[in-house]
């Protein structure tokens, strides 16, 4: 029980604090935040806010922070890990629910007023913790808080910036490799298996998502699973595929066609081609993620393929696969320097066939940066069988 | 908009019911609980709850049931997806966030109390939705309920034994023949690539959780992960893996030692081992989790080692890794018929090593089947090099 444990010990804070930057800056950042706020504490459960605040990367954990505590609370399972991942965090051992020793534990550190994560928290453990609250007349206010680590990643710093263009580069090389072993006749879970293997191979931590290949009418859905189907000479292959290092994803897409494709087919990729290369020319800092959103959509609008075009433009690439920015025709995020995500706009043409082509770039010095290279000009695989 | 859009229309019901098992059923037992709890429509979120009532398999969904209705909402992505995995299910296309389109879908529904999945949705979503309703003057409670599709997930259908069986004789026969291959000299990391390449090239659907190769005093770490540690002569290897088929996992641990284990090691394997089988025998349907627990955890206390058994016996194992019913020294869970579990007894000594030995079990005719039958009696790999 939470009681029968001692308090963790004070933090070790020192000048030591700038050498063991990335994660203690960031918690810095939000020990300021809290202040600002007025609070006593921030709970933390989203997993890659906890990575990213502290370094721990188990999957079952809490942080409790205050402007002069940092607490890393997780279960017997994980506790050798947290003090090896996390060395500026104080360990607490849990046992049992969240309401089973938080309360307790933030009545002991005499914290009157905890932020939490209002968007990752479930309804019943905050419902839980208010009732314990409550019933043990313990003195603490909850309130709710919603993406504040969420925004500090969207913005990413060097040492992410580094890892994210490794894993942009492997699923590039991935990709070309890749390429060379396609043909018809194998199925699009083969094809998957064989880019899945290349890119772990090559030092990719397992894959961020699960490799799209879509053949035919199945590249019309635009998160299609692959499937037994046969590749066949003829048709079109989407294929959306990711790295992973240190923790940091990319994420591209390319559709391919098995031989010589017909005029409708490259009139349509040229629409895609097309929307995509405006978004990475026009847009720069400042815009809002609807603005970006509109640079491509207007495109495949005029054409009139806007109906088929129903996602949005692009999301946020970090820890996550998908994270801040949101860039849709309703985000009003801003987009800012330091901003990593995808253009992907596509055409999906139900029964028949889609095409979607996507990018992973930066926002630096206010404009775009592609970060994936694979070459998207022409896309017709050679039929080898 | 939701309002933009012509209601699903009413869902076609018929004779056919029974041919379409086991998904209608599903939705009927829960159509006939919706009515006992005296609501006009539930609402789902929990992923692998929608694909147990509703056979969908998209990431991103949500179902709304009435005695009446079942409706499957997603958005642009999956809709396709949609109509083909759920045929018995109203498709309604999503577009924003929750709150965009639910308050008013359930308007025009007539539904005035509705329950949600307390357990999985955020307490952020609910205060969207509440919000909403209020400033639209919606006439609509919204009823918290928790688990209760887990619940009836808990008791396997034959259909669904079939599958986990599937998943526990693959993973047993990747581990027969990862034995052969595993030597003195390679990395954790290399050797847990190479049985998910034989369990993957064998059928299993991707993994149902990273696997852990655990060698030295790694394996006190009761959730390590593989790291570029090599494995050495004279050391304990711990495994825990698992397949996946048709969605269903199997989970199963062995304790190896490369060369020749010593006494210590072998005594303290025994324990674990005898604690085991004690559950493995002892095991009854109509006793509670806390009991099943016990009579595992009493040997290994009786040992001297009742500290380093720091989690619970085991959990539920389906769609989910990770399901009812828990089983630890504070579940309440009563075993019944038709649970499948794992039952999985360790002694981690920090610094030194840890031993695990799991299967997986299926409850049936009042006691315990064990499903994993990989040779646990000596374990004992030859040291190759």
């Amino acid at each position: 029980m939470a009681s029968q444990q001692k308090l963790p010990r004070m933090m070790k804070r020192s000048t030591e604090v700038e050498k063991r930057k990335p994660h203690l800056k960031r918690l810095q950042k939000l020990q300021t935040l809290i202040t600002e706020k007025v609070l006593d504490g921030f709970l933390l459960c989203q997993p890659e806010n906890i990575r990213y605040i502290s370094g721990f990367t188990g999957s079952s954990g809490w942080l409790l922070i205050s402007r002069q505590r940092a607490i890393l609370a997780t279960d017997f399972r994980y506790v050798e890990q947290a003090k090896a991942e996390s060395p500026d965090f104080d360990i607490f051992q849990t046992k049992g629910e969240p309401q089973d020793w938080l309360p307790e534990l933030v009545s002991e550190l005499r914290w009157h007023k905890l932020g939490f994560e209002a968007n990752s928290i479930s309804y019943e453990t905050y419902q839980r913790l208010s009732d314990t609250i409550r019933s043990k007349q313990i003195k603490l206010e909850l309130v709710p808080l919603a993406r504040i680590v969420e925004q500090f990643r969207s913005i990413k710093e060097p040492d992410e910036i580094e890892c994210i263009t490794k894993a942009a580069v492997l699923a590039d090389t991935a990709f070309k490799q890749a390429k060379n072993i396609i043909c018809a006749g194998m199925t699009e879970k083969e094809v998957a298996w064989e880019i899945e293997k290349i890119l772990r191979q090559q030092g990719s931590e397992g894959v961020p998502f699960e490799i799209i290949v879509a053949s035919g009418a199945n590249s019309a859905l635009p998160h299609a699973r692959p499937t037994e189907k046969t590749i066949l000479s003829g048709e079109p292959l989407l294929i959306d595929m990711g790295a992973r290092i240190n923790g940091y994803c990319s994420d591209f897409t390319r559709t391919l066609f098995l031989g010589k494709a017909d005029k409708t087919f490259q009139e349509i990729y040229d629409i895609v081609l097309k929307a995509q290369t405006t978004a990475l020319e026009g847009i720069s800092s400042g815009m809002t993620a609807w603005q970006a959103d509109r640079l491509a959509r207007s495109i495949v609008e005029q054409a009139g393929y806007g109906d088929t075009f129903g996602h949005g433009l692009g999301h946020g690439v970090g820890l996550a696969i998908h994270e801040l920015p949101t860039i849709n025709p309703n985000s009003s995020d801003s987009l800012a320097n330091g901003m990593v995500f995808t253009i992907e706009p596509g055409i999906y043409l139900a029964g028949q066939y889609g095409i979607r082509i996507e990018d992973l770039v930066i926002l630096e010095n206010d404009k775009v940066r592609v970060l994936t290279k694979a070459d998207k000009a022409i896309y017709q695989l050679l039929d080898k069988r």
